[in-house]
């Protein structure tokens, strides 16, 4: 199985306590795609402007990305700007310019409506929307969004979610969709709005997953040098849908085993700026990481 | 084994969203004690005043709790009053009145002074030593600490930190004492101050252990009802030190075994008010949410 993410690539500006890179390639389609590239193919339908650097292009089809559906219109591309302090849980965003991606409508090309795995990253719910009207009967549907949906386009966003499988979001953003402080019955709260799970990543404190009965709970990778976190959560997404892909499980066990894998992910993610950490992993890499967490969560009693 | 716990009895004040209570049984020997009392002989050192009532007394007795350490001075008990906010992670303390606390000098009973697992609940750190130069060798002693002593009496917890084998504290003090926002980082350098462990508790994110070498994470129970988390972190304690003391195993298989318990108590305690949570558990509960940890971590991969 194959994934089709739909999102942002962009262009990010991102100054941490250890240092500062302009105009780097970013955007959740982008993390997304080249931590999924490690599992499984990946077509990615974006937009980028006139300036998009060609090399950008060529990094993603290096690692096999499909890059059929990253459409370049006559514009700028959309660039982010943000700094992080020293504790790196905060981040400021300095600039948002959207650029060519203000008027993105998602067009899925012909041969990748048949796709079997869909991953609708944090865009404009009513967009979300239109991308699952194109698919024609993908086995697995997840997605992410963001505060500011949840609070500007909470209907289009509700009536996404009766169509998702897997809702991915951070905790923050799953306690205010929720309107509940407590995470366990926020969560239930969300796979009560229609998906079959809702995945709840927590940066440094891990993932946490559920169906609404039982509970999944995974730790972040214990990662000494965080350097930057700017696309951890897409990352997450990458591998957690890479792994559906390669083992076409997407049983309980199977979704657990994503978690794993997206965690792993998001923790080469933040060692580097933009996707650094993660373009040129061995798989012994990452089935070095599965490892590691599995003995950082084993216990006898 | 048995377990000496040094602390505070108190009578505790607390208002959360869901109701409120008065002059209730609280303090940090208490919240242990009680937790403790399922897997062990606990034997507690404290002060309170005349106004202490005697079914407080009665109820730690009936937990099998040895309160021949537990001095009953002229003046008043310790008083704590605060109020939690609707995410319960936000906590005013209202009122602290030391009363007989203030002047509180542990004296450890004869009898007691051969305890071979020994907990220094969150006092002045000079006492916390002045408690240490009373037992002769025993074979694990850890501690708890606050704020407070961090910025106030640094060298004498540094001091106290190089005599104690686990450091059982929460992440912002974690940080707050290596000054460093990393963890993982942080829980390394207070490592690399004297215990052969830290334990750093992070509320409903679970709890982490390391030796400075390796790194073991638990999630919290999934609590849905989270009704006071007053004494969370001193139950928690006294399910890890219990634990140790029940099995005798001290190794690290023995400290990941004690971090569950701890973590299992600690969800009880959060359900009630006071020690209601705890006060009268069968064996078959802590099995059983020891059993669903087992659960929430568990993947193939």
């Amino acid at each position: 199985m194959g994934v089709l993410v739909v999102g942002s690539v962009a262009l990010d500006s991102v100054k941490t306590p250890f240092g500062e890179i302009e105009d780097a390639l970013g955007g959740s389609a982008t993390f997304f795609s080249v931590a999924a590239s490690y599992f499984t193919e990946v077509a990615v339908v974006a937009v980028v402007g006139r300036d998009f650097p060609e090399e950008h292009i060529r990094l993603l089809e290096s690692k096999g990305v499909d890059t059929s559906g990253l459409v370049v219109e006559d514009g700028e591309t959309f660039r982010w700007a943000g700094v992080y302090g020293y504790d790196l849980n905060d981040r400021d965003t300095i600039e948002t310019r959207l650029n060519v991606f203000e008027t993105f409508r998602p067009t899925i090309p012909g041969k990748l409506t048949g796709s079997e795995l869909v991953f609708l990253a944090n865009i404009d719910p009513e967009l979300q929307l239109s991308v699952l009207s194109q698919v024609r009967s993908p086995r697995l549907v997840a997605c992410d969004t963001m505060n500011f949906w949840i609070e500007g386009k909470r209907d289009s966003l509700v009536e996404l979610l009766r169509e998702v499988d897997v809702m991915i979001m951070n905790d923050s953003e799953c306690r205010e969709l929720a309107d509940e402080p407590n995470l366990i019955k926020a969560s239930r709260i969300v796979v009560g709005m229609g998906p079959k799970a809702v995945v709840v990543k927590k940066g440094e404190h891990g993932a946490m997953m559920t169906d609404g009965e039982s509970f999944f709970s995974a730790p972040a990778f214990p990662c000494e040098e965080v350097f930057d976190p700017t696309g951890a959560g897409d990352s997450f997404a990458g591998g957690f849908m890479g792994s559906l892909a390669k083992t076409g499980d997407i049983s309980a066990s199977g979704m657990r085993r994503a978690v794993i894998y997206g965690t792993v992910m998001a923790s080469f993610c933040v060692e580097q700026f933009s996707v650094g950490g993660m373009a040129s992993l061995e798989w012994s890499d990452i089935e070095g990481r599965v490892r590691a967490l599995k003995d950082v969560t084993h216990f006898e009693a």
